[in-house]
């Protein structure tokens, strides 16, 4: 069994393939899992496989983030490890864009994160420990055309992410970033590991996850890429 | 007189030392300049100093900057050149931030340029011509312990510049982002240009936006870091 | 016994505490080692305490380099791990440092480490096959003051690393770049894990080294930094 | 005229487009400028034209560099405005290449720039006053396949950039390295600047090193990126 120094988490933005990866291996490390999204209907067979428990939550909504950690600490303890997983994307010629779902967009990348490391940081702070991993994109280090909503959320992610990691770390919290370089498997991989996978694996995404858990904080990364062997990059 | 390809300007979060100056320059090659802010009182002496034409607004809200443009464009034609100016500051430990301030302070930073650009573009786009400036920071490139909100706004604003660039480079808009690295001198500069200057002046950094609009398009630059000659980095 | 989809190493540079710590998990996942350094003397203690093969190479020589990837194949087949961790560090204004010394030092650092990936790719592209992994630190991506060729040195060799990667993932070869930050300890760790380190621990890079050799190839990371809790970025 | 706060000029790796425009236009401001490559011959057009000097050197031999130095300084005394210009460029598989033709790409590169730089801070730093050019290229940021010398001659280059920076500004030397995004076109353009160019106009980016130069020390640039409307980036 996997040896994780952590003992609870809660995952945010929950229903992807790679939230979905990291439930199954962080229940098979023996941790209480809580999972959250939007419509937590969809959660139902992660549930039911993992016996992770399932809350609702509009991550954009500061109060409904503060009521699902209060709700979470209630079922199974201050979480330890925090992922945030949401991201708002939309594309489209910036003339043509609503305003109000840019700033939708934003809220769901970033600001939905920072009320999430924000709750994290009031249990984590006190105890002088625990992880926060923050998902993000190739978006978050490169401005696509086309894609300025985005662009702007996963960029202020990592501008997050690198705040909280100098703000935390010293304090004993571990803060990463995670840029997932293309397109990700929507389901768990029926094929073997040897075949040639030109897609992120979910599953191979989540391993990475749980290294950067592991890694002793004499030797902490902030930011991990992961994209596959035939991307270009 | 300096000979700029644009015949008109706006520039929005007046009110700096940048605003201040690069008024004056623009003003000085003639061109019509509209300064935009949220307490225009304040530009009073600007106004009188220089002719420019006050308008307020609150960025932040993408309907006032749909008027401002509206009003720029009946006063003083559809701007060819708009000055993105506007940042949200806010310090303070993740766990005790307000999560409406952070919101708002992300709005001012990055939301609002982004109605900004998107303004800007539904008028160079159709003109095949124009430039968008965006005044950028250090915290755009780096994100400081105890300043997530403002990290999270100047890096969503990189983001912005960045996808804008390659939107509408292409279509003969010059977009181009400045990291301003250092304290801005509040007041234009008495002393000679001799003098070591230890902060950043308004004027001297006015005159690389100047350079930047002078750009021939053949070898345009879409990033510009300025700092003064003492300062760490 | 940990796991890896690699059958043989060669470590050059060895001798730092990165080194030893490399030699160890990879012997204890039974892997056969060689190490190559200028002074193989100071290797005797690791040889005997793992079993590794120590060689002789001046790795800013490329027939040295050649020679010792055919010694290394004769001995334990092609390596299908090699890790270069050479460095030429030399400090001081630039006015006055030694330009036969800047030489040798870009050498060391970069050199080396081209003639090395060539020879790794010569074996490893027509089986398809490999991990290259390149130590970086610090100076490869921020150039410090009155520390040029260290930072000539380390830039180039994150450039090579950009380059191997993206012309040898795509042919089955994992190529990556770690970012040191921070001091390394000299010696093993004897105080238990959950101690504050203030500086690197070898052992915890190492784990970091193995954790990248044992991606899935659909997420592969070609650069990690690592640094202790408590270092300033 | 143009108004230069330098008295005179070394270009360095002269005869391509870059230096040709860039040596016209210090000769308009009334410079003295002394051009410098292996093959002078090359260069008897632009003397010609504009009555620069020409002088003779392999930049990757230190001893030349130290030699052109004080030549030059003997012929128009110690150069306020030195720029590097020479590129060595290799393109190949990592396994084809020659392991002295990278060597030698790499010291024309990098090496070349550092015996520049050294030999510019000799004069400068006790002068207080001078300006460094850096040329480099997208190579520099962003390592390509099949060009790893490039790559690494350009990373270097970068390295030694930032690191002289640091170093020099604060002695009042504005060092500076531009990343050249794109072809060059070989000749002076003979279209009206009106014209759309797809290409980088040595003049349009000459230009832009005279901005540097004039740059008010409050509000130095240590690197400029600058590519055509249209190019991809």
């Amino acid at each position: 069994m996997i040896d994780l120094p952590y003992r609870s988490a809660l995952i945010i933005g929950a229903g992807s393939g790679i939230s979905g990866s990291l439930t199954r291996l962080l229940r098979a490390a023996d941790l209480p899992v809580v999972v959250a999204a939007r419509n937590i209907d969809k959660l139902a067979p992660l549930v039911e496989q993992t016996g992770a428990l399932a809350l609702p939550v509009d991550a954009a909504e500061a109060a409904q983030v503060e009521r699902l950690f209060a709700e979470t600490e209630a079922r199974i303890g201050a979480p330890e490890i925090v992922i945030y997983n949401a991201s708002g994307r939309l594309r489209g010629p910036l003339a043509e864009l609503d305003p109000e779902a840019v700033e939708r967009a934003v809220a769901v990348s970033a600001l939905g994160a920072f009320y999430t490391v924000q709750q994290a940081a009031k249990r984590m702070v006190p105890a002088g420990k625990g992880a926060i991993l923050l998902t993000g994109a190739t978006a978050g280090v490169k401005g696509f055309a086309l894609s300025a909503p985005f662009a702007m959320g996963k960029f202020a992610l990592r501008g997050l992410a690198q705040s909280a990691a100098r703000e935390l770390a010293p304090q004993g919290i571990h803060v990463a970033h995670i840029v997932v370089d293309g397109s990700v498997r929507a389901e768990h991989r029926a094929d073997p590991p040897q075949q040639p996978d030109s897609t992120l694996d979910p599953d191979a995404i989540a391993q990475c996850y749980l290294d950067l858990l592991r890694q002793h904080r004499s030797a902490w990364s902030w930011e991990l890429e992961v994209r596959p062997w035939v991307e270009k990059f």
